[in-house]
């Protein structure tokens, strides 16, 4: 808890009262992912990625991170993971984690950059990156239906669970709920992203992924980026509390995905994937 | 208007009904931004950045960004600004940006570096983030005080002037206001760094930087990278609708900015940089 919170004394100011309070914020503090690969006589270290993130489930966002970007397809081939401890500062200690990736895993560099290009920055034409992450991404097919009712109980599900963490408003959710609309996995982050990333990091360490039995639910907005990690992971159905933007609805049809958004006060659209839902 | 938009289908679910409608979703497209610089006998270029943006002011938005990353620090460095015409196919062509620099304009590729690491990625320790933003903004002194009624009108002037751009409910909004309160300039974007780099490359191309005679309001929640941006544009004020994350708070301390967080009701949460609120 302590973690995703940090005290900061604030002003309330009302129209008529000026009040000097105690208050929680989200934190924020960035991490570093670096990856160790190569053979045992030759191991090298590479720096990924630097986010901003809340502190806590960090080895669930580096593994989520690394699978959501295409570096690695399953839970085998990771040695090890670890806090980097020859890091500067006591406190910057736990912004650098370190994924022991093992001696037989071939990383081929090149695709990993155009991945990059197409992930977090983007590719410069919205088609090629959609064809891009099409041919990496498991194809989700229709397997069940599910109900639309069980559709316009699943916020509230997550706001009951988020009032245990939220505290600061500054935090975005990503639940993952089963097909019967339990909630199995709720993670918090300032970054939309990594909650998305904790959520699949926490399944990868389960061994559960491909995620074609769930649902997800975003405290937020969905963009292309977000659609494409959840297309990596093999989820089939994305709602969101908030609006798509267009390249997240091109994205969902063209990878098989149900695109849900706007779910609130016993309604919600659906942008793409209508034959999951069932009333 | 076009640009902002794009007409989707979906289908409206409510418990009784399902509807086929037309509705808009907030447009989404990578923008890459290239730089072209040099002695007129060796220009090169480079790419700097692709950022996922909704199109329209992008010349705004690729001058703020170069401004507010610290690459630019005033107009007269700038020769043209373009899009790329030699671009792949028709669709892509308003997707690149290529700002022509001045001949004698030298870039510190290596600082460049450095500052990207701790802009959009951000360094590796809080603490060293803040440190180089500080290095490089401009000092942010309290010229004027501002009255708390002021900040509690802002908000519904920023929602009034959305009305006419807002069909989505997907665009991050970014106000810039006077210190009377009028609203003198709104960018939205599905990216709220990107809404807000539009408003310092509209106050840039009109030679109007720093900006230490106005306030930006924003529409969702403030991060460390948008104290950032703010600070590097020397405003010295920043609101938000929603909550502020720790690094934000530090920051904005630590550059002697007033922030600002919740603004609702008739209330509102001062962060730092109390003494410019009068009541």
């Amino acid at each position: 808890m302590a973690h995703f919170v940090r005290p900061v004394e604030i002003i309330k100011v009302t129209a008529n009262n000026r009040e000097l309070v105690s208050d929680l914020v989200a934190t924020e503090e960035p991490l570093e992912i670096r990856i160790g690969y190569g053979q045992l006589t030759e191991r090298q270290q590479k720096s990924l990625s630097v986010t901003m993130r809340t502190p806590g489930h960090d080895f669930e966002l580096a593994l989520g991170f690394l699978f959501t970007e295409g570096v690695i397809q399953s839970l085998d081939q990771v040695e090890s993971i670890k806090y980097c401890e020859d890091v500067g500062r006591a406190e910057e200690r736990e912004n650098v984690v370190r994924v022991e990736l093992k001696p037989e895993v071939i990383i081929d560099f090149e695709k990993l950059q155009r991945n990059f290009y197409t992930t977090s920055s983007c590719g410069v034409c919205g088609k090629s990156s959609i064809e891009a992450v099409k041919v990496n991404c498991t194809a989700i097919s229709v397997n069940e239906r599910i109900n639309a009712d069980l559709i316009h109980t699943l916020p509230e599900k997550l706001r009951e669970a988020q009032r245990v963490f939220e505290h600061t408003g500054g935090l975005h959710a990503s639940g993952l709920f089963n097909l019967k609309g339990e909630l199995i996995l709720l993670r918090e982050d300032v970054g939309r992203h990594n909650a998305l990333d904790k959520v699949v990091g926490a399944m990868l360490l389960k061994n559960e992924l491909p995620l074609s039995n769930y649902m997800l639910l975003v405290s937020g907005r969905t963009s292309f980026e977000l659609v494409q990690k959840a297309a990596l992971a093999g989820i089939p159905l994305l709602a969101a509390i908030g609006a798509p933007s267009s390249l997240a609805v091109n994205l969902a049809e063209d990878c098989g995905m149900t695109l849900i958004g706007f779910i609130r006060d016993g309604k919600f659209n659906i942008y793409s994937g209508k034959e999951r839902i069932d009333r």
